[in-house]
């Protein structure tokens, strides 16, 4: 049967953007499960009342509704455990939690201050004002002050991805010899960027470009072939 | 049979406060292995010769020599199988590297800089220009100018350690409901610290404190036992 994702869309319905869908969709296709993808706007919260709450992911199997991306994957891991293993094995899941949580804080939170002015630019008419409202009361200036220097910023930012080069030189992905669930957690935050901004995170020299481009070819380029721009 | 570790000491013997040999004691611990340290000092290059590098922790398993922390956990998952798993599977294998790698980047290099006059004072007198040259060297500046603002760049540092508290949230160790590696190569950063130095990194109401103090009492206290200042 197929899954139903409800998933974070842009102006253009087929501008999918958000960092923790990201995350739900590689580890869709990870576990080999036909699904498809309803796009959602910040202002539909209605829509998604049925899940208890107003954010994406909501996954839908069946009539079981799971929210929150982290939650997701352990039921996909749960409920399709015959299925190639997101974590491969209950140390893999334990630590990829760590992994999730320093996405969540280091790369969402420093990727948002670069990009930002980028994903109101995408966002629906309908969405800009709440989008506005939010994220300046939580970043504490305007979006436009936020990212006014970001050219410098990014340096800063570079420097953060350290363990990331760390790790890349002992192995090509966090999973090991083959992606797993931490490449699509930390993944799903860089994709978030190319879908609605141009601007270069990294350096082509940078072993992160790299492994970021093996897994915009993974599962037949499934996210390169997403709308975003060129990295 | 008795494994025996060569174990960073300062000017007394038992003060031992490598973060990696702290990784390597634990994981030790963890398997059950019966093992004696063999205090060592930066100057004492030509004792280790024999592994064919200068650095420790070295393991000595009968007559086979094993350095660096990483390749020591591998060896001693692979070799005692049999005994209590430090990573929980492949999966979860794989995945502490990036921890081990975040631990090396962003712990070591941020607790260097708060701490470093502190690891100086407590060098045996042998060890003191050796540090001082590598250390003023890699850091850019003399060990007083690195650590003079430390009251205020701990601050910084704390909030370097969000993905800590994040992951602390949904679970009381990395390694899930009790501690594996990925916990040992994180608690082995500030065990570094706490044996050379009466500074606080943590504020006690903080949650990686408590963490920290759980790791403190595991083992029957092995590292709270251990010559240190009280945190």
């Amino acid at each position: 049967m197929t899954l139903q994702l409800y998933d974070l869309a842009g102006a253009e319905p087929e501008r999918r953007f958000s960092p923790y869908c990201w995350r739900t969709k590689l580890a869709l296709m990870h576990k080999g499960l036909p699904f498809e993808t309803i796009p959602w706007r910040f202002s539909d919260k209605n829509v998604i009342a049925f899940s208890g709450q107003g954010r994406v992911p909501v996954l839908l199997d069946g009539d079981h509704a799971v929210f929150d991306s982290w939650a997701i994957a352990m039921y996909l891991e749960d409920a399709y455990a015959d299925r190639p293993s997101l974590f491969g094995g209950a140390g893999g899941r334990a630590v990829t939690s760590f992994v999730n949580a320093w996405a969540d804080t280091i790369l969402v939170g420093g990727i948002l201050r670069l990009v930002v002015t980028d994903i109101f630019a995408h966002l629906d008419t309908r969405d800009r004002a709440y989008f506005r409202e939010t994220r300046e009361k939580r970043l504490g200036a305007t979006l436009e002050a936020v990212s006014a220097n970001r050219d410098t910023d990014v340096l800063a930012f570079r420097k953060t991805l350290e363990p990331i080069r760390t790790l890349l030189t002992a192995q090509p992905y966090f999973g090991g010899e083959t992606p797993a669930y931490a490449d699509y957690a930390v993944f799903g935050c860089f994709q978030w960027a190319r879908c609605i901004s141009a601007f270069q995170l990294l350096t082509r020299d940078d072993s992160i470009w790299a492994w970021r481009d093996r897994l915009l070819s993974a599962f037949d380029g499934f996210a390169r072939g997403s709308p975003g721009y060129p990295v």
